[in-house]
């Protein structure tokens, strides 16, 4: 039923038939020995479609709704989970399959919505708005609460075409289950491009980024989602919510932010009108090298403060650096882009350079004279490093490694003493828990003139069959660590199911009663992705 | 019982004792005379505070409340009204003082505002927060509305402190009663400023920027207040809510965003985290003139889609560019200027001009190598109109003569649609009304890439006794037509009362329902600025 002639692998990152070689496995094989100082490994297998015997469906919809739902066993086991490495290591490692959802849907429209909506309404259903699947969070998983009678998954893949594009004012109003390659390649010939390029766009939709306020390639200005909206269609157990197609407004509360960073709590949103840019024609690029990280972050916060609006200026510390062959491990290196289409942007370049210079930076000469030298040497590496690691992440499960990422944002002036919080935190419980040392390294993805979003990665190598549980003894020291330091639990992950604890304890108590009487008003039955934002 | 030692005229713009020369009155009666044909007006005599007498209080304050509660005389009748045309009509001509604010409260602290919202909420009294009274929407009027018993006026001039500055993030924690120029005052010794300058900066506050959504200086990225809040304090009649302080966050739909254009209607915001500026070292200025109008709007387009970032790129029609002095009458003007702490302008604004070249625009070179060119010239002219502007509204009121500002955002290639539209409905209007021709001018105030925020000007010289019921058939004509042309019914002079019938039309119903639910959770005896935005 789904539109694409490729299945995705029911448990991993990609299609079935994406295969890592044996070259790159190697490789990061090496790498994890190295960091753990072990010899082998020996990976479970993965989980087999024909070894799993799926709960029957709790719940059956009628006849009216059967063009577009399924209790296939195949699209129940692709939805059973999201990507974290919780779910990877309860499907690798304990062939825990015990709660998919009874059917899934795979809506042609919004009637198809309403109709299923309606339906599990008056059936005491969940329903789970599904884009991608690459959720890390526990976004899309089938909740655990017995007063619902069964759970009816919504995959949005159909709604999957740019309705209509307007070259003027660089926008396009745009289907929501419509995945980035999709949508970028429907777009291609307008010279007109999203280029919200995360690190799931493969797998992941534009109203899975709306709903997540997800953030993505440009790491300046036009960083999140919301900055790219410009109006929005809803479908709510309730009814429609259409807003006006607007650059911006001052009339009240702005309707579109309530939904987003709704995570399929209050309506599933079903288009958006999106802002886009002309593809860039001029770019400049290089990488600096920097001797001292307090004063590398200086050096980023003045760039974040001085108008300068680089697309890319991403500062790894130098573990990490030298982990993704991005750095000799001596220095923490800063990937620094400008893209325009419009200007040469040597005078970007340089006054961004001439700050770096003045915290002690020096820079790759020939990178700035080459063409495409974002996609070589040291930003090569760890671009190709960035890209394949999602295609990792199954493998490195099924031999006890996890690998995570934990991302926040934060003002300046509480950084040092909050990235010191967050990784001795980290390590502290990586160590605690599995019995030996891991790695906790971070490295800025987005900035603001008042503060980095700094993306934490940790690795630890835990005891297969405990991973879950040791996974979360980790997750929590991390997030718990975050929020006392002052920072958010999320930048751009979302909360899901697994940051509630820490969501509840950083959203004021009266904005989540707000957010229940809202609720209450849009989705009566509670229908809607039960656990998510508010309890019923 | 207020903080200054200066009074404010209980009916006009400015201070008591901020006189109006005979020689700028002189320049606006010559151009009245023109505009209109007329030789002379005639001026109403301004109301005198010995002149009118007030209904007695309806409702009187308890002993605990009354160290920052009064009923003095010119305490009610300076907070009688706003500072719209139809406000000023009502006092000027009709002396109309019946419905003031029982009781005016100064609170101290929040401790105060809880007490009084306690008390309104105990006795049916509604509750009109008040920043620096320049609503032009009717946004702090008391409501005729008898399932009140009284109203009582919270005005926040005592929250007046930029209570911490953070120079590393460049940011301030500042309370919201906080008038532009004592924010600016504060904050001049750390080099650091909020430079928002919009044209109500002197008798506006922090607070009410943020109630209404207002905009400022930037005319590009950083537009909105929304652009600058980190996080908010709000005293509800259900509690406090008090937010994160953070550059930004994916957590959940943003709860700085409810309240952001709430209006006074869920809260009363008592201070703000808001980011700052580093003062400009850098600046370049010039004034380009376009021989053709759709030119110069592509122009102005392609320089919003360029990541160009101007402070300052204000399209004057050029009817509107003669009648400020601002340019001959043939010609389009564009004020365009760079502003930078950080870095030599002369790549940016060189580019800036290149595509203006290209629409056929050609710019004062002299004003480019001058230093304060924004200040003279065809700028400077333009500029001190807009900043005497306000303070001659009383003075054509008193005439006639109506001059009020509306304003909007559009995407681009809407644009010069919606212009005709507006204009038209608006010109139309006031001959029908007045029996006589007036004038509709428009600039852009503020860019974005996908669209500008057009602000329309119009002139029409009414009936003394008939001004308020004229000044509404032209601002209805004018609203429904820029909702219609699709638009928004307000970019940046917010909602109050005025708006509410295209409000109603502009937002989904079902967001207004959401709205109501908020509203019944924080307020639940609907004590807050009833009418605006929510109805009982």
């Amino acid at each position: 039923m789904p539109v694409s002639e490729r299945r995705r692998s029911f448990f991993g990152w990609g299609y079935e038939d994406d295969v890592v070689s044996a070259d790159e496995l190697g490789w990061f094989e090496r790498a994890w020995s190295q960091l753990f100082h072990v010899d082998r490994f020996d990976p479970a297998p993965f989980p087999r479609e024909s070894e799993i015997t799926l709960r029957k469906p709790r719940v059956s919809v009628p006849a009216s709704l059967k063009a577009f739902c399924t209790e296939d066993k195949y699209d129940r086991l692709f939805h059973c989970y999201g990507r974290s490495v919780h779910d990877l290591a309860r499907m690798i490692h304990r062939r825990d399959f015990a709660n998919p959802p009874d059917v899934v849907a795979y809506p042609r429209d919004e009637a198809d919505i309403r109709a299923v909506l309606d339906w599990c309404g008056a059936n005491d259903v969940a329903a789970i708005p599904f884009g991608g699947g690459s959720s890390v969070v526990g976004g899309v998983n089938p909740p655990s609460d017995d007063r619902y009678r069964g759970t009816l998954t919504i995959d949005l893949q159909r709604l999957n075409r740019v309705l209509e594009v307007d070259t003027t004012s660089q926008a396009a109003r745009i289907q929501a289950g419509t995945l980035g390659p999709d949508l970028e390649r429907q777009l291609k010939s307008t010279g007109l491009t999203m280029r919200f390029f995360l690190q799931a766009w493969e797998f992941s939709s534009l109203g899975g980024w709306i709903a997540t306020r997800a953030a993505g390639h440009y790491a300046t200005v036009y960083t999140q989602i919301d900055d790219h909206v410009e109006s929005l269609r809803v479908v709510t157990p309730a009814g429609e919510v259409a807003t006006r197609r607007l650059p911006t407004s001052g009339a009240g509360p702005n309707p579109d932010r309530l939904f987003l960073g709704s995570e399929g709590a209050l309506g599933i949103i079903t288009e958006a009108w999106v802002r886009l840019h002309r593809r860039p024609t001029f770019r400049s690029a290089t990488t600096v090298r920097f001797g001292n990280y307090e004063k590398a972050v200086a050096a980023v916060r003045t760039i974040s403060q001085a108008g300068l609006y680089p697309a890319n200026a991403r500062l790894i510390e130098r573990d990490e650096a030298k982990f993704t062959e991005a750095g000799d491990g001596r220095h923490d290196i800063l990937v620094l882009t400008f893209e325009s289409a419009d200007h040469d942007l040597d005078p970007w370049m340089n006054r961004a350079l001439e700050i770096c210079g003045d915290y002690g930076g020096e820079w790759d000469r020939d990178a700035l004279a080459a063409e495409d030298s974002q996609r070589r040497g040291a930003a090569g590496n760890w671009r190709d490093k960035f890209l394949r690691g999602p295609y990792l992440r199954e493998h490195a499960i099924a031999r006890g490694v996890m690998r995570d990422t934990t991302e926040s944002c934060i003002t300046w002036e509480r950084y040092m003493d909050f990235q010191a919080r967050v990784k001795d935190a980290t390590l502290r419980a990586i160590r605690e828990v599995t019995g030996r040392a891991g790695t906790c390294t971070v490295r800025f993805t987005h900035l603001y003139p008042d503060g980095p979003a700094p993306y934490f990665t940790w690795h630890a190598l835990g005891d297969k069959a405990k991973l879950v549980e040791q996974f979360w003894v980790i997750k929590a020291a991390a997030s718990q660590a975050m929020l006392d330091a002052g920072g958010t639990i999320t930048h751009h992950h979302a909360l899901g199911r697994d940051h509630r604890t820490w969501y509840d304890q950083e959203r004021p108590p009266l904005f989540a009663d707000a957010l229940k009487a809202v609720k209450q008003r849009l989705d009566p039955h509670h229908v809607l992705n039960p656990g998510i934002l508010i309890d019923r």
